[in-house]
């Protein structure tokens, strides 16, 4: 059974509607009424050795760093700002105290970044691995969240930064070569897109939003799902990473996993208004903002080639499988 | 390294305190103000397969059932409601889909019972072993929180339930003896005390409360430490749990962990009040509520025999321990 037919089932079990909750399953963090003006968000991130990551190719500091970049890229995905966290720790009694603290310690320093206050946790022992889980809480003006179920058609497709360098990087550790350094460092030492998603909630334009963390056409493919909408993208638009040796193909830069750059969704009414306000922004941004396709009526993503024909993907990203079939 | 020294290091990296933060790390919830005269409390409790449960032992579902109490027993220990949780489940490749299901089913049917709503989660693949991290969600009345630091001289102890019958009963598993079915179900089939936990914080006599989930004398030394204060307990006071062969001994009462039972203490001047309010309550409550001892100036706990002696208790609970020493 794949990971997304198993939390379908798990959430068909159970009531999901309640007083003050604007969002349950479904979107990368849950969403309640807060005080003040402000909604919170909260979305739980579990972490797996041997499965999210191996501890033979990063240090642990960069492994907690990593996990809790993946966990607030949730929050930055519908717009909001990360602000506290909590840690539930499972250590192999393999480990070494010093290991076992320098995972907390990249957790920590990134979470300083944000100015995120750890707020409490768990800590076990493991039989076997470290696992780590990893609850984030942000906030966000009530109201300006932006979800997966937005979109509608006529809107236009857009994603932050450049894709495939964190698929090259893993290739590279896998493969055990040399060079491709920024590819490693690209798979290994992720940012979330915090201040690039509050300012899409700013801007007022955008009508949805997901982070690229399981690959640009499955994530769109959540989109879709969720707005009752098709997705038209253009190959020739997508943004593709460069390497050592030139551009990674379209298929990495369609497939790469972990990314965790922000695709979303303009009002096709306001895209003139939202790309008057995109050449100062991008300065401050960091990254490339770029506009890759558009929302059409039907299900589904298609990435269209230049010459018009629809090209066809191996891979569109990445999910678990869960159980063995009876 | 000891699980609490790892915490405490941890806790000291960074900051701790924000704006609508009431409480953070430390406590069995961190706290948030939150609207219409409610608090938001907020846990998360990690479970590893071979640590905190053995498949052999038990049913899937017993086990995600027996996780999702021990979660919401965060909540019942601060006078909480428990609403909303977030499940990271971690299945090995190994695992059978219909035995995957089943540990969600025991949550999802344990989360029925107190009407919580599942709102997220994240579901993974593990290499070795099953791994769950549950986050609960609960609200309480604004300012009614019940801390583990508001214990102060002069105060009463008290604790709902008897005591010793899970770790009977874990016993009973480990030694694969047969009988003492009350004893394995207690360990099993634990319930947390949220009628309970909520009843105590409302009568307003209760000054400081915790659950035991790592045993009674462990747990009322965080209140102690918590509190600044000491705690005197009196041997013969504890409700020690009866088996097929008579009670438990103490130390097993004193120690046994996962009972998910309440320790809390009472204002003195306040006492007589609280113990009028108690007759009508505990036919509803369904478990009695009895007084062990005093809080006391000083520091740590004291488990006091008949004749006056002091109780030397070989083990006061359970403790993970973190990492190899270098």
């Amino acid at each position: 059974m794949q990971e997304f037919e198993f939390i379908h089932r798990v959430t068909d079990m159970l009531p999901s509607q309640a007083e003050g909750l604007l969002c349950g399953i479904g979107d990368d963090c849950a969403v309640f009424a807060g005080n003040g003006g402000r909604d919170w968000l909260i979305s739980t991130d579990g972490f797996t050795e041997g499965v999210h990551f191996q501890a033979a190719w990063a240090s642990p500091s960069d492994i907690g760093r990593r996990c809790l970049e993946a966990a607030v890229s949730d929050i930055a995905a519908m717009g909001g700002r990360p602000r506290y966290v909590m840690v539930s720790i499972s250590i192999p009694n393999t480990m070494s105290e010093s290991d076992a603290m320098a995972y907390m310690q990249g957790i920590s320093a990134s979470a300083a970044d944000y100015q995120m206050i750890i707020i409490g946790g768990d800590t076990t022992t493991s039989k076997q691995g470290l696992h780590l889980a990893i609850t984030v809480i942000g906030d966000v003006r009530h109201g300006a969240s932006l979800y997966r179920r937005g979109a509608r058609v006529g809107d236009v497709v857009y994603v932050t930064g450049v894709l495939g360098g964190s698929m090259a990087g893993l290739n590279v550790l896998e493969t055990k070569r040399t060079g491709y350094q920024e590819e490693v460092n690209r798979f290994l030492r992720p940012t979330a897109r915090v201040a690039s998603g509050a300012w899409l909630s700013d801007t007022g334009c955008v009508t949805s939003m997901i982070d690229v963390s399981d690959g640009l056409i499955q994530d769109l493919g959540h989109v879709a799902k969720a707005s009752g909408v098709g997705l038209v993208v253009e190959s020739g638009s997508i943004p593709c990473w460069q390497t050592e040796k030139g551009a990674v193909n379209i298929e990495t830069a369609c497939a790469s996993g972990e990314e965790y750059e922000l695709a979303f969704t303009v009002d096709g009414l306001r895209d003139s208004a939202f790309q008057r306000l995109l050449p100062a922004a991008l300065g401050q941004l960091g990254h490339p903002i770029t506009r890759i396709g558009q929302v059409v009526a039907g299900s589904g993503v298609i990435v269209r080639k230049p010459d018009g024909g629809v090209l066809s993907l191996d891979k569109s990203g990445y999910a678990h499988c869960i159980g063995k079939s009876a």
